[in-house]
């Protein structure tokens, strides 16, 4: 991650959830040691997956205290196996105690979801077909989860509902017609913006294309229909589908030639990745 | 969940979350809709759970505009069913429309957690063994989900690293001995804390019993090993045990008689519990 | 304003403006009202122009006095004039004099950009591009000075470094070539980006168009380069054009035929609409 | 600007300014420099003018990244030139790109202030009137612009409403005489509180001066009104004047007398002072 | 205390310190109340005193819940007796629980500092010497302390370093001389500011009025040195001794003549009042 | 105190008090001295006592200026006598002379709680007698106050509503009865969570003890109803008595035998400790 983005949106997110777990102390570590006393732990995965998170993961023990050093032996990306050692910690224990659950708690969500992209990922190979994220992400935590995903293989959705146009049944509505949500959205919204309209029927694609919609979201259509829609857009614009799509169910996109597929699984559904700290030793 | 909590420490995390994900406007939504205009939408159930986190849902919209209306067909802790309308929100389109992606992500998580730890708890019905969260949650979600776990019938751990006293091996290391970490602890820690000790052996077991903690952890043990400690403990302290437990393993446990059984799988392994908002109308 | 962005985004600067105008108490006003006291004032245009902020402004007082009432007697985008009355205030007079100023300097400003841009976007009617702000705007004032651009009927740019990809002469260096730079954009970004590439040559514009760039920026070029650029662009890409374009100079841009004009002066050098309270009465 | 003041005021209100302008990542540059990469670039001038805000200017990206080094060529207050390079930057490309707009946002505003002010400040010299400020400020800019206004060689009114007392004709009016008003004021106010009161006629200055105040603002009156007014106080208070003070029309004050005049345009119409970026190149 | 003040820069203050107190929930109130249950509770004084910070006392409640109702039997510097019953609260019984300590804190404190500041002040009554603060608060309490200053009959010194002058020995020293401090003060400071000098002899008394202080503190002088400057002075400069001023000790000042006499005694020797909460019952 | 309370806790409450202090900037530091300038200064005792703090005073000056050094020439918990040196600051003299005030105000209210704590501890020693703290600190204070009382011997009490469970005479009628209202607590409390219960009769103390109270609270009963009340618990939970305890009146505790006493008067009474910083000089 980008020392930028971790000092202006990192460091302040890792900061609360450090005050969350000490609200006022570490009373069991104060109790034991009130003074700093140099040490060093390994961290280690215990199952097989995908590391995502390792700068964040430090970045705890740094911000508690600027002396912690923190040495790699894998990378953000790396397939990591059962019992590998990914890191070696050192700095006060007092340190390395107090930060421990915050960090892992970070590292193994966000690895969790770079192992779970990449299966689903995996499974989209050789196709045109790119896998999405979407904004079902848990609340503040977007900021790792959508990196996570890049890890993993998967790439961006819109950040937010500020910085992408989608509109739905209920702005076409709103609007009276497809055509008119689209130049309304166009005249309204930055013109960096791509214009992306959900649709249901073949003949609300039709109309999309035509109001010059850039991406064409295909929603509760049965494949038969998603190929004809793909057919009938013909690269006018961009295509993308959705709804719940998961490991288990997404081979099938393959076949349909959409550009885009987007899974609220990867973020919301995607189990942790088991690492721990062991061996804590003083130096 | 009590109106001070929200107050104090839920509404600043809404409000977070919210701005996460308006980082300026809802493009989309106020391109195609310049003006108020009221509506009323459906909340479904999905899928088969247990439900929590209604007020947090609603709080959501009440938050973005104080006008909007939450009437709910059930309550946290209630078994919801696949096609269940849970709560109809009514207000302002432009609010409902942006803030039910943020509503949805709190309480799908929170009713997954619940959902899985009415399972768990199920497990061990009859039994004298408590379930317990960890701290294994995700970071600054903790009060909703060790809420989430409550609803669900499972009990909280402690809440964070200040409010309760756990010695592990290395607070034990640092301290010399259990019975000089105990002491140090009992010395150190305001006196409404309880002792907890993390055991590893019989003769540890032993040791924490006769220093006088009040929990011992029974950590890395056999079941045997778990059954012997239970009976030398003999009621003179509470006992837990921890460990990887899950749904799928967590009946061995009625077995050996432990007061706790502690499973981080509880926050960090639910999956969500898929919920929607549909049938928005204008009214 | 839309009420969302208040609640989230105005309301927090609001009140830190406030607090920078107020850092401890209005000593005046307390010292010779120790009471709340009812009193109304006017609102009133002291030169000719465009209004913008009104909500903004009479947010200021109901943050202060959520029982203040504001009567208004004209919008946000109307033309006003010398001497007329804008609006009506009516609260505690402590309210009154204690948020005047802070209402007033948000005013003020806001009609000035939008007096400004409308005056620019004047100049440009008729033709087929359109006029656009920057992010040469105030620091944290850019949620108010981007609407006031588009009340004066100017459209916005990207929001932010966030929300828009600009690849610039540095990019297209660290990449290596403006095809590579676009690749690599293309790859990272969250799909709904359109990519926009600053070009100083003819050449880089061929070069831009082929690669697939959403928009091709053209910079420091004669209006003659401009002219051939776009047409050798012909249709395929969207065309900017920039570089210090005043209320002076801005007429120039019509023949050369771009689709979006971008100006900082919008924001960096409108001055402001002289507005101000008058005939504060008791009630 | 002090170092004190820059960590406890200037730190918070650049860092805003950074996350306005990157509220997730900066995509483009992020895209195609995925690891930090040493350049430099220079500070150009591109206008004749008086500078200020380059410890600002240099904060922001020191913000971004302590090992970004910035030497100047200038101080705050020298009059540059057009072509003049007032400093270099040195640092990670992806900071001196991600930071550059906020960076000259700040000191292309305060330069222009400075500018502005040191131009009113020559048309005063010589004369016994010293030029001031206002509470006219951008919001949540102010102790940009204030100091700006010193750096011109202007001096500052009361920074705001609690460290000032300003009597006006409601204060006056609530209190019911000048007097009274007068009386309330030094009663309540701390009594390090200078108290100034705003008069609109011979009859009210005589008043105030009788009644003690400090200092007398000389509001709406003819230049023949405040003269008479100066010789009338004849240096028992200290006299402002104020009302649309412009460069156009500053130098009539001269024969007045007062010992100070007001003017809001040093902050709210002062235009910036061109400065840009230029040359960056990797190292 | 002003509703504008309240708003600014008191409820940020009470919510932090609610926070404080409640870093999660309150444990008790919502084991044995799930639900919201209607009550009232008197607030008792249980000690002679003056009381300040009703409005304050109020404040925490309604912050928890705005429906809240506190009727008031005394007002802020009315002198209350021992078993007086100052006020009746009533709401929800949880919220009364809930917000019972910080609410006493704030009001013990506030009250304590009253009543020590009337029995001061008393001391000086018939006198021409007026009794002031110092900036010896508590910190993050000074708008409480200062305030319960003034609701005692103190009147306030300057709030803090940025509102009001003061040269001591070290500014002095790095300017030169008393002199020369003051004329580059002069030169600095917002002109609304008085300038305090601290002088410790006779010359440097002589050498602050000539140079123009409007404040002058005797600092470290005898009694007798102090009658002799006040004489010297001579009306020119306002006056004022500190140094240890207590209860015990103030009545010699009123022999000096000085203007004024500033005691750090009142903000942070103070004790208490001691006030409680009784007679909870349900509705 | 530990650096990692200091970096989550302490730090923002030091920026806070600071920015309460200077608003905008120190208006003396900076007239007289615009280049920073290196001094040092001493910390001289000026009262016999206790201190504590000493880590507090020290991080106001390096959170101003990480250059700052402090020397010390005692630690928390030593004795202190009048006249002596307790440390040196050494750094830019603006610093030192910004934050002195802060820095003392801390440090004198501290080593006031460590004073007056150990004064009281005194008259236990010997005794089985534990002297704890209440929730009777100045509001965000609490930190550092409950800090000081381990400082001065005694030992802390929870820390807030949300750490420990006390369940008073409205929650008993609440629940209905003591037993209903321990088992309430018991199943809804986080199970690390002691149980207290405020007891007024013997028959109440009974009841707890049978129900499983961890703590009896003994309140408003005589000395020999307490006497009777412990031999009744005889070691079956843990006893506390409290009420309006100060150093005038704690001795007859002893005799009774409780095992805890717990004093408001420790953080709300105690008078400061006076100190102050001396001789600064150039280096």
């Amino acid at each position: 991650m980008n020392e930028i983005t971790m000092k202006l949106h990192v460091d302040p997110l890792l900061l609360m959830a450090l005050r969350e777990d000490i609200t006022s102390e570490d009373v069991s570590a104060n109790a034991v040691m009130p003074e700093a006393k140099p040490g060093t732990v390994d961290l280690i995965c215990k199952q097989d997956g995908v590391v995502a998170g390792l700068d964040v993961f430090a970045r705890v023990f740094t911000l508690l205290d600027s002396k912690t050093a923190v040495e790699f032996y894998c990378r953000d990306g790396d397939e990591v196996k059962k019992g590998q050692r990914m890191a070696v910690v050192t700095g006060d224990i007092r340190v390395l105690l107090s930060g421990e659950r915050v960090a892992l708690n970070y590292l193994q969500r966000m690895s969790g979801i770079a192992t779970y992209t990449r299966q689903m990922a995996a499974l989209l190979e050789g196709s045109k077909t790119t896998l999405l994220d979407t904004r079902k992400t848990t609340p503040n935590c977007r900021i790792f989860e959508k990196y996570a995903v890049r890890v993993g293989g998967g790439s961006n959705h819109r950040y937010n509902l500020s910085d992408g146009v989608m509109l739905k049944d209920n702005h076409i509505g709103a609007a009276g017609s497809v055509a008119e949500a689209i130049r309304l959205a166009r005249a309204y919204a930055p013109f960096v913006r791509k214009i992306e309209v959900e649709t249901e029927t073949l003949e609300q694609v039709r109309e999309a294309v035509e109001a010059g919609a850039d991406i064409i979201m295909l929603d509760n259509m049965t494949d038969e229909q998603m190929k004809q829609a793909v057919a009938l857009i013909d690269g006018r614009a961009e295509t993308e589908c959705s709804g719940n799509v998961t490991r288990e169910n997404i081979a099938r996109i393959v076949e349909i030639g959409v550009d885009y597929v987007s899974s609220g699984a990867l973020t919301h559904s995607a189990p942790i990745l088991d690492i721990s700290m062991k061996n804590l030793r003083a130096l």
